[in-house]
């Protein structure tokens, strides 16, 4: 969607936790545009205060509605993982309550189903969710080293491995990630999340002989086809990087234009300081040969 | 290979951890043929003490040998999982260190390589390796279900979807296991094996709401294509339903003719106990239309 076709009034920003929502915000704000920040209490970070915001609870549907009409909010940016909320312990308000029907819906079905049954329900009610990357393109990983080190020979043939697994697992609507070392695949991501595999990468690699010095073997992040984007992109930060050099990796590899940079200034610099390459990957991967 | 083309002399059973060492034995025994195992310390069980035995230590590369002739042991089996050694705390004996050229060979690459060179190694020196499935058959899981319960409509549709991610993982040489549960795929197996597959889906399944009671969800597990599966042939044991059961799973689905039944009995009673179900699949899936 081209950027004159952003509605006028501030951007509303629904914010789970991480750098990101407020990532979002200054990068909106720098292009002059106004944002209000929706931040889900216990979730996003305490730093969101520093824009205009508004907290809101589990729950807090009729809440949320009238802080996007009451500041003017047409188009909707949702950013930041959530951990996911005991239905049990939400108090609902009367705006959630008229929503019951739907909120009882999201309990059927994949992570998957929930997101782009909510993208459909804010839809349904006049306003447009928008991607991150699509408001602030800036955010988006570069296709390219972004690192003092690139990856060697070695590293490249990981890359492709692993971006075979990727492929493989996308189309059948599974996992963003996949970690290679020297040709050994050594975990596939599900619904466990990529830090989580990295953690059991690290654990693996301890117990291994053959750890001969030096990084080695990569990590590898794509959306998947058909993954609802505007709400779930893949992400990676500083944090990544770190749980990276844990597992024994020589570097991450990831689909540009597709993975989202929590913190580029400190992503990288923690790349580089960990002696760890960065690169942004040509996506899809077979396109345009 | 036809059971006459088993050359005389005692099975040599090279045994690793776990109950299928001694079901190997046992089930030889009961056919008429005499075994000798070969327990490696550390890993094999003291139950192989019930049988003509001999304990070797990691690196005692010599000894194997020379007890495999003095015992005219010509066919082998080598069963049951092992540790892997710390090769700089291995003493390695002078049979060893003769074949220190091939030992440091295996330091270079993937476990199916690893696998695959100590079975051309073993071979070199005149022994034929056979596979456990091949000497005991009845230790394979049969086609069909094994237990009370059997999957339901639900179930089959999981089975259905983890049988394609296997499959297409199983083409990219990775894994031998995936869990799908409400068409959702919660978990694929890379090198950290299957059970530590199934503890990450606990895990997951604490974490989530939408656990309305009863079991949902299933483990299948199948060999990749090419898998050395005379020394490398997945196996399951009561073990691995209580996993599944703690994975809040309502089943397994295996292989048949292609996965081990450490210990027959127990796993399927076990599995009635949790109430879950243990199915032997048609395999490979798609042949035979």
């Amino acid at each position: 969607m081209p950027a004159e076709n952003i509605s006028q009034g501030p951007l509303g920003i629904i914010a789970g936790n991480g750098a990101l929502p407020c990532a979002v915000a200054e990068s909106l704000i720098a292009s002059g545009r106004d944002v209000h920040i929706i931040g889900i209490r216990g979730e996003a970070l305490p730093a969101i205060q520093s824009y205009p915001h508004t907290w809101i609870k589990w729950g807090e549907v009729g809440k949320l509605f009238v802080t996007l009409q009451g500041h003017g909010c047409r188009d909707l940016v949702i950013i930041g993982g959530v951990k996911r909320p005991d239905l049990a312990n939400i108090k609902f308000d009367f705006g959630a309550i008229k929503s019951l029907p739907f909120i009882l819906s999201l309990t059927i079905g994949g992570d998957d189903h929930v997101l782009s049954s909510v993208v459909r329900y804010i839809e349904g009610k006049g306003y447009r969710v928008r991607g991150a990357g699509d408001v602030a393109p800036e955010l988006l990983v570069p296709k390219g080293r972004l690192t003092g080190k690139g990856p060697s020979k070695d590293d490249e043939a990981d890359i492709e491995t692993a971006l075979r697994v990727v492929d493989a697992l996308g189309r059948l609507d599974v996992g963003q990630g996949a970690v290679v070392a020297k040709g050994h695949v050594l975990a596939v991501e599900a619904a466990e999340g990529t830090d989580a595999m990295l953690e059991r990468c690290a654990e693996l690699r301890k117990r291994r002989v053959r750890r001969k010095g030096g990084l080695s073997g990569v990590l590898v992040k794509a959306p998947k086809p058909g993954q609802e984007e505007r709400v779930d992109m893949p992400a990676i930060g500083p944090n990544t990087l770190r749980h990276a050099a844990s597992a024994g990796l020589a570097g991450v590899a990831v689909a540009a234009g597709r993975v989202l940079l929590a913190d580029r200034e400190a992503t990288i610099s923690t790349a580089n300081e960990l002696g760890l390459f960065l690169v942004g990957l040509d996506w899809p991967p077979l396109a345009d040969g």
